[in-house]
C-alpha cells in the first residue's frame, strides 16, 4: 500500500499530481492524506480570526486551536480543500471519496486537553485548546473503501475519544496509520525538492538518509520539516520500509520520486 | 429506508435530533441529507463576498453560483456544517460519516452552464454559473456505508458530468435518491412546525396533504417552501409512500413525526 501526503502550500501543482497518480494506481493501491495550512490561513484572515499562535514554556511555537480555531479548520480542510482534490482527481477519472479523521472515526485523538504557554512573559494554563495526537485508525473504513475501487483523500482534523474535533499532526496521524495498515511506501509532496542542507538554496539536497534518520536529518530540517521527520522515523518503526521526499510543484512528481529524485529515507 | 432532511437554519437544534436518531436508527436504515444555507450566508458575508442573487426573464431569483461562490458553499457545506453534524452524532454514540454530493460522484448532476438573467434591467446571458440538477445517484457508494454500520450525512454540492463541481437543489437531490434506493419514508425537518397557511402564524399548520400535493401545497408554500413541495411531489412519483414535514427545532423532533404532528404528505 502507498500512502501519498500532499502538503497544504499554495504552489502543489493538483493536476500534476493528479496526472501521475492516474498511472501509479495501476500498480499501486493508493491512500491519499493532505494538509490545507495555506488555505486555512488565508480563510482565518478574511474572516478577521487570523491563525494565533501559542509559545510553550520550552519555546516551541504551535498553532492555538480553540473553537473559532477549529470551524475555520474544517472550512479549509474538510471543506474547501479536500473536495477541491476530489473534484481534480474525479476530472482525470479517478474515483475519489473525501474523508476526514472525523468519519467513521477515522482518526480518533488523545485529546490535550491543558497546555501551558508563554503569555505576556509569564507561563499560563491553556485550557480550551483542541489538539491532540491519534492513537487509534479505523483501518475498516479505509479497506471497505479502498476495496471497493474507490481512492480514499483524508485530511484531519480528527474526533477525540470524548468525540470533539481535535486540531493534529499529519505526520503523526499517517504514521499512526502505517501500524495497522500494510503501508510500505510513503511519498511526501511540498514545496521543495526534498530535503535541503540549506533551505535556502534548492540544489544543497540530500539524495538519502539511512537508518539514523532523526540524526542525519534533524541537523538541517528546518521549521515545518522537523515535524516530518520526526513523522518519518515513527513510520520507520511502525514498518514503512521507504519514504520519498520531493516536489509537488512539478510534472509527474510521484514518478519522479520512484526514478532516484527528491530525498529517500530508508530502514 | 427512512431518508431525514435537516434544514440549514440556525435554529436547528442538533442534539435534539441526534438524541431522537439513537432511538430512531433502532428501527429503521437511515440516511441523512443536510443544508447549510445560514452558514453559507454567514460566511459568505465574513468573508467580504455576500451570497448574489440573479433573476430570470420569468422574475424568479436564484442563487448566482460562480467559482466562488462554490469555494464558500464547499467551506459552509461540506467543511463546518457536515463535520460539526458529524461530531454531534459521534457524541451520541452515531456512527457517522460524511460524504458531499462529489465523493465517489455520489450526486451526478446535468449542468446548467447558460443562464439568461435580468440585469441592470436587460436580458443577459450569464455563462460562468455552476449549477445543476441531480441526475445520476451513486447508491452502492451508500449502500456499502450502510450496510457496514455506518450512517451517511450527505451534503450538496454535486458534481458535473464534466466532474465539475456544481451547486444543486436538495429536494430535487432528494427525488433522484429516491428513484434508486429503497427510500419510503421522508422526515424533512426545519423552522416550522410544518406546512403553514399563513406563513407568519405557527398555529394555522395544514395537518395532511394528499395525492394533489402541488395543488394542495403550492397555493400556501411560500418562497423556499415551494421548492420543497416540488421536491416533495418528484418523491412520491418516485415511490416515496409517507412524507413528514416538522419543526427541527424541538426536542424527539423525528419521533413526534411519527406520532402525528407536523405535516403528513402521503401518495
Amino acid at each position: 500500500m502507498l500512502l501519498i501526503k500532499i502538503g497544504g502550500g499554495t504552489n502543489i501543482n493538483m493536476d500534476f499530481i493528479a496526472q501521475d497518480l492516474v498511472d501509479v494506481i495501476q500498480t499501486n493501491q493508493v491512500i491519499v492524506v493532505h494538509g490545507a495550512n495555506a488555505s486555512r490561513d488565508e480563510i482565518a484572515q478574511r474572516m478577521g480570526v487570523p491563525t494565533k499562535t501559542i509559545t510553550s514554556p520550552s519555546g516551541v511555537s504551535s498553532v492555538y486551536t480553540d473553537q473559532e480555531a477549529i470551524d475555520i479548520f474544517l472550512m479549509a480542510y474538510a471543506g474547501l480543500v479536500n473536495k477541491r482534490i476530489v473534484e481534480t482527481f474525479h476530472k482525470h477519472g479517478i474515483n475519489a471519496v473525501g474523508l476526514s479523521g472525523i468519519d467513521g472515526k477515522l482518526w480518533q485523538a488523545k485529546r490535550k486537553k491543558h497546555l501551558y504557554a508563554q503569555i505576556e512573559g509569564k507561563t499560563k494554563l491553556v485550557s480550551d485548546s483542541y489538539t491532540g495526537k491519534v492513537e487509534t485508525i479505523n483501518s475498516s473504513l479505509i479497506s471497505l473503501l479502498s476495496e471497493s475501487g474507490y481512492l480514499p483523500v483524508i485530511c484531519p482534523p480528527a474526533l477525540s475519544h470524548e468525540s470533539e474535533i481535535v486540531n493534529t499532526d499529519n505526520d503523526m496521524a499517517i504514521a499512526a496509520m502505517a501500524s495497522v495498515l500494510p503501508i510500505d511506501t510513503i511519498v511526501s509532496l511540498f514545496e521543495a525538492p526534498g530535503l535541503l542542507k540549506d533551505h535556502t538554496d534548492e540544489s544543497s539536497i540530500i539524495r538519502t538518509v539511512q537508518s539514523d534518520i532523526l540524526g542525519t536529518s534533524m541537523e538541517y530540517a528546518q521549521g515545518r520539516m522537523k515535524k516530518k521527520v520526526l513523522g518519518a522515523q515513527k513510520a520507520l518503526e511502525a514498518g514503512v520500509k521507504t519514504i520519498h521526499w520531493g516536489d509537488g510543484r512539478v510534472e509527474r512528481p510521484i514518478s519522479r520520486l520512484f526514478a532516484g529524485e527528491g530525498t529517500v529515507i530508508k530502514q
